[in-house]
């Protein structure tokens, strides 16, 4: 055989088992053979279990079930970044808490100015603009930002087997939807490019704004309180709200996940699918659950093993975790 | 020829008429020419007004827009036919107002209550049960309820042209979305059988709902408190929380419409497209603008004119109104 012919063989050969495996960073084995399992099931006409492709609603979380969310939220690192670009304009910050924390990187007293210190904070980062200039400020710290401990870009550091996923779903006729705890305006602008998302799928929390004409132009200008919070018991009503039909498969990885997951599995007749990421992967990524600070998984992995939802054990089930890997 | 094959000819003909006239019940004039342009230039690659398919938002208006609003709103309707059906449950309020008013069918003493009777009205019918037994109430309502004067079922008294309007659109890639002032749980169970959009493609207003679970059950309990006002300004802040970017084209009817199209033309490059749905059709449907109670234009009608949208003068612009007509 000419050496040519056989490389091109080879290469076919590759691609026949990549179309033939949907899920090729997943390893094999009970937690891949239940997504697959479900799928299946789901989609074969006239099986007991069909739903037809106008009800194949899939809602994933994003922080610690899309992309990473240690040593912290990575929209928690975007307000502290813009405290800082925003200090030479608010000389009094130097000394004003929780301000004072952010510029001296001093953790500890951030963590000392509680809750409320955080609100301070996230009110003068995310409103004050109009929604066009925030989705504007987003787009260009995510371009610049990198994490700290891969030296990439936050929008690298997005898991490759749950973008496998998410195609496979879309693939199999599931709409696809993020429904996260974040900001929904800090999500939109880059849901789409990273895991073909549109902003119209996209479920999160919000502040309210206002309605303004201004030189002609329409805007909606950002203010400091809070509309909705889409977290624990709000992710449900979230998802009423936003998509008006129970999902039939949920994806997260946290205890702010656990009513979605209810909501999405229990009492329900049909096929119905839960999944928790659990990260067990200090080495390639980060190892965490009962005693987390960002992403505590602890109730919701009690209500996995009852409620037989899906658990990723990312160092046994993952092949790799990032793109890049 | 022989007759049956000249049949067959003449109804071919026809066929192709209809193929190559996508709104049918349309007049040709103005109006219609108005739409068909906008359509071909977002479509047209290459040229200049062309916009990708992700971004071919299109908004409509409910009530009045494409459906009836006279002589009430249908959900008013449905509100004072629920106050009838629990009366039997509630015999205190045959001498309590607002409800004595709506059993006594005594309009004047109705409006006397005010928005505080209406309120108490929305909030004894339309909270105080699950979303999923909401969903079953109304339902069975429109299966039943007759319209006075037209004795149609509400959902056959949807504009035949407004619904080849949202199939033209969809057939050019465009995703059709509700935004109306309506209850969005009042919309949801109908508007993907009568209009072809789904639950999530509809933005209402809402009440706000509490997450429980019942004998293991996850349920949504709908309570008497207000959590969204889809109209006027509300309109372009449902619609940013919702579908997350702005409509290259709205359609309404009223004044509540004004900030939509607004949101959706001004100030924006690339084309956009308005309309205005006029009321002029006092013999076919109802004639009111200025100075209706429901469904009033007044502001909206100037501003069509300023910003150049376009307005359907019913009687002359559609064929017919109804797909029965």
């Amino acid at each position: 055989m000419l050496p040519v012919l056989s490389v091109s063989l080879r290469s076919k050969s590759a691609m026949a088992q990549a179309q033939s495996d949907p899920l090729p960073s997943w390893n094999d084995g009970a937690t891949k053979a239940s997504i697959l399992d479900f799928v299946a099931r789901v989609t074969t006409q006239n099986g007991p279990y069909f739903v037809p492709v106008d009800q194949r609603i899939a809602t994933f979380d994003n922080d610690g079930t899309l992309w990473i969310e240690q040593p912290m939220y990575i929209q928690l690192a975007f307000a502290l970044d813009r405290v800082k670009a925003m200090a030479p304009m608010n000389p009094e910050w130097k000394t004003k808490q929780p301000f004072a924390a952010v510029l001296d990187n001093d953790l500890k007293a951030l963590a000392a100015s509680g809750e409320k210190g955080l609100v301070e904070i996230i009110a003068v980062t995310h409103a004050g603009m109009t929604t066009a200039e925030f989705e504007k400020i987003v787009t260009d710290w995510l371009a610049t930002a990198r994490d700290r401990r891969f030296k990439r870009p936050y929008t690298e550091l997005v898991y490759q087997p749950m973008l496998e996923l998410l195609a496979y779903l879309r693939a199999n006729g599931f709409k696809t939807f993020i429904v996260s705890g974040g900001g929904i305006e800090f999500m939109r602008p880059w849901t789409e490019r990273i895991y073909g998302i549109p902003p119209e799928q996209v479920v999160g929390s919000s502040i309210k704004t206002r309605f303004e004409i201004k030189d002609g132009a329409p805007t909606l200008f950002r203010l400091p309180d809070i509309n909705f919070i889409d977290d624990k018991a709000g992710k449900p009503i979230g998802i009423n709200e936003h998509i008006g039909r129970r999902p039939i498969a949920a994806f997260g990885n946290s205890d702010g996940d656990l009513e979605m997951l209810q909501w999405t599995t229990l009492g329900a007749s049909g096929a119905r699918f839960g999944l928790i990421v659990h990260h067990t992967d200090a080495e390639r990524e980060y190892a965490y659950d009962r005693d987390s600070h960002f992403g505590k998984l602890d109730v919701a992995l009690d209500a996995a093993a009852v409620n037989k939802w899906a658990v990723v054990d990312m160092k046994k089930d993952w092949k790799r975790i990032f793109a890049f890997d």
